[in-house]
C-alpha cells in the first residue's frame, strides 16, 4: 500500500509519500518522496490555488499512491484563518478526485499519536519520529513535509489494523 | 462586458451570468443565465467539490464570461462550516483560473448596496430587485441564483464607476 499524505496550509503544503514493503521479512515502512509546495505570498488566490493543485495533480500521477491522507481541522484562530485553509484544502480534495483517489481524513490527536505514541506530541517530537520511522538520513525539509508523512504513516497504520482485525474475525 | 456571479454554498452553489448592453441607447443589464447547482448530501466531500469545479468550467466555457466575481465572507456560524465553504470557494476560484478568467470579490453589504440600495436588504428584497434589473418573468429558481446574479450586478456597476472615473480624470 502506497499512501498520499498533504498537509495543507496556505503558505506552505505539505506532501509525503510511504509505502508499506510487506515483501520484507518485517513489514516496514518505506519513503518514497516527500517536499512542500512553497506559494508565492504576492500572487493571487486563484493562480495560489491553481499552482497547489496542479503541483499535486502532478505528484499524484507520479508518484501513484493506493489513496491520499490528510489532516481533520476542527480549530483555527478565527473564521477568516479557517476559510482560506479550507480553500487549499478544497483544491488538494479535488486533486485526489481528479486523479481517481479516495481520500481519508484523519484527526491530529491520531496522527500524532500514531507516529510518537502521544497524541499532543510538540512539531519537533514528530519530525523526529517520522525520520526514525523511515530511516531516513536527515529530517524532511519542512515542518509541513513532516506533518504529511505522519499523515500518510497514520493512513498506513490504521489501514493495517483494520486488516487485522478483519483477518482475526 | 459579461460577469459571472458565484454564490457558494455547501450544498446549493448558486451561479448567474450577467452583460451590459452598451449597443442600447440607454447600457442595460441583460440576464443571460443562472441556476443552482445542488449537491447530493450523501456523496463524499471530494466527489462533491469534483462535481461543483466540472460544473462551473462548463458553465464558464459555454457562457463566455469576461470575469468572475464572488462574495468575500467574514462571519460564519463557526469554524467548521467556515471550513467547508472555504472548500467550496477554493474549487471555485480554481475553475475560474482554470478557465483564465480573473477572480473579483465583493463584500455582502457591496452587493446588496448595489441592486436595492440598502446594504442590510432582506434576501427577498435582493430577489425582488435582480428580478426587476433583470426583466425576469419570474424570479430566479432559487435564492443562491439570485444571490449570484446579484453579485455579478455588482461587478458589472463597480467596473462601469471605475470606466467612468478613468475618463473623468
Amino acid at each position: 500500500m502506497r499512501a498520499f499524505g498533504i498537509d495543507c496550509g496556505t503558505e506552505f503544503t505539505g506532501y509525503g509519500v510511504v509505502e508499506m514493503d510487506h515483501e520484507a521479512r518485517t513489514p516496514r515502512l518505506i519513503h518514497v518522496a516527500a517536499g512542500t509546495i512553497r506559494l508565492n505570498k504576492k500572487e493571487k488566490t486563484p493562480l495560489r490555488l491553481a499552482q497547489v493543485y496542479q503541483e499535486l495533480i502532478g505528484l499524484m500521477e507520479r508518484h501513484a499512491p493506493d489513496c491520499v491522507a490528510i489532516e481533520e481541522v476542527f480549530f483555527s484562530a478565527n473564521v477568516k484563518s479557517a476559510l482560506k485553509l479550507g480553500q487549499v484544502r478544497g483544491v488538494a480534495m479535488l486533486a485526489a478526485a481528479s486523479s481517481g483517489l479516495t481520500v481519508a481524513e484523519y484527526a491530529p490527536l491520531t496522527i500524532k499519536s500514531s507516529v510518537t505514541g502521544y497524541g499532543l506530541a510538540a512539531k519537533e517530537q514528530v519530525q523526529f519520529m517520522v525520520t526514525r520511522l523511515l530511516e531516513l538520513e536527515c529530517a524532511p525539509d519542512s515542518p509541513d513535509a513532516a506533518d504529511a508523512l505522519a499523515i500518510a504513516i497514520c493512513h498506513i497504520h490504521t489501514a493495517q489494523t483494520l486488516l487485522l482485525q478483519g483477518a482475526n474475525r
